[in-house]
């Protein structure tokens, strides 16, 4: 099977969590040189800048809000490859995390598309960052889980909670929507109520906020973020996080149970 | 507690998986205003040149070779920031995971010295970028747990097999040098030898290569490895990567036990 010569490359690339200055070289050069570029609703516009003299095409998806069917942004990709040089797919952190990636990259491979991936700083990171804390502190963790509770149409459920219970650090993607259900799941799976817990909200963009207490508070915390991406992490090497609650040049707030 | 006007602040840095341009913009930045930059062996020369005007001191750490105590490198860091305003300790892949960056953090702010932490591409990223396929496929994954068998001298074991056997995907960061040991312990935790795997070597360099197979497999698929740092990838989804075993443009091998 041959590749036209005009057919341009699809980037999927990794935006990193907000701030324009934690996405990579390779994916400052890309958005620089891109024709277009289709972006996650959740991509800053500080970010969007960079791509100089592309156009600019929001294509969902945001938590809650209706996103444009996968079907239907797959059909643009293919369309923009066959008209431009280079096409970016730009998807909030690291494209290869909770990201769909792999529908959009099957399905332009099978239509004989180029299909390149840059990685992207994940939120979890940026925000172990943030509160100077590792997430696999010697002594205390030797492994972290990235999870997310969220299931697509018709998919199976699946057993999210038992990998955050037998990891030491655990980061919850798109968890927190509905913070009852999460609690209810990980007591179920053995994760202590009085699980350190930290939730970050908008992480490295100047509205992030650092919500720390435990898991039995996690309703609470969750009502105080004010609608940004918001991570959950849980595990031992949060304590130190409570004793931070009031430090700090973020927001923070701190919540405890009786 | 006041801090000496003079002091500078102690920036790690995450140097990312190797490839230059997948250091971020700030690291790159922090980089090109170092005074003096403190970097781990396995950080390439090319990433060391973007510190263009530092003084370069290698402090450790290789895996299996001596490295430098972490208490000198304390103190290290601890007297540059007292002498230079940008001091940056450029850590491989993330700072916070696997990095030791507790240690360092904590003792440099008991010494009242200003702490920063960039994050950075970890390897387990970019391996999934360059095999293009998501560590969390949906329909097939939700949690990826990142882990590691190394335990510090004097450390509780860990149940880093468990947290692997919990998780649908799992990649297992300085594992390579003892393949029967990993086998054995993960076998016991209830992974099955048929798992998929990948060994993903020098990710994003030029000598980078993927050996594709299953878990029993492993010890003959790390004896391939040409001794550049190397992560093991498992999991269902990357089944996929067994088909791409011929392909691509870096160095595959795939291995099928009977």
């Amino acid at each position: 099977v041959t590749r036209n010569a005009k057919t341009g490359t699809v980037y999927l690339v990794g935006a990193g969590p907000g701030a324009p200055d934690l996405l990579t070289v390779r994916a400052v050069r890309l958005l620089g040189e891109a024709d277009i570029v289709f972006h996650d609703a959740l991509v800053p516009a500080e970010v969007l800048l960079l791509a100089a003299k592309a156009q600019k095409v929001a294509v969902g998806k945001r938590c809650g809000k209706h996103s444009t069917a996968q079907r239907f942004i797959n059909k643009r990709l293919l369309d923009a490859a066959r008209e431009h040089r280079v096409v970016v797919r730009l998807k909030g952190g690291d494209p290869m995390l909770f990201g769909r990636a792999h529908e959009e990259i099957s399905f332009l491979e099978d239509q004989n598309i180029k299909v390149e991936v840059v990685p992207g700083i994940t939120s979890a990171l940026a925000a172990s960052a943030e509160l100077k804390i590792s997430l696999t502190r010697r002594g205390t963790a030797r492994s972290v889980a990235f999870v997310t509770p969220r299931l697509g149409e018709g998919e199976a459920p699946s057993n999210w909670a038992r990998a955050v219970a037998a990891a030491d650090t655990a980061v919850l993607y798109m968890a927190a929507t509905d913070a009852q259900a999460v609690v209810r799941a990980l007591s179920e799976a053995g994760v202590k109520s009085a699980a350190p817990i930290v939730v970050a909200e908008s992480v490295s963009l100047a509205g992030r906020a650092l919500h720390t207490g435990t898991l039995a508070d996690l309703p609470r915390l969750v009502a105080r973020c004010s609608g940004g991406p918001a991570l959950i992490l849980i595990g031992e090497v949060f304590e130190a996080a409570q004793v931070l609650a009031e430090l700090g040049p973020v927001r923070r707030t701190a919540s405890h149970s009786a």
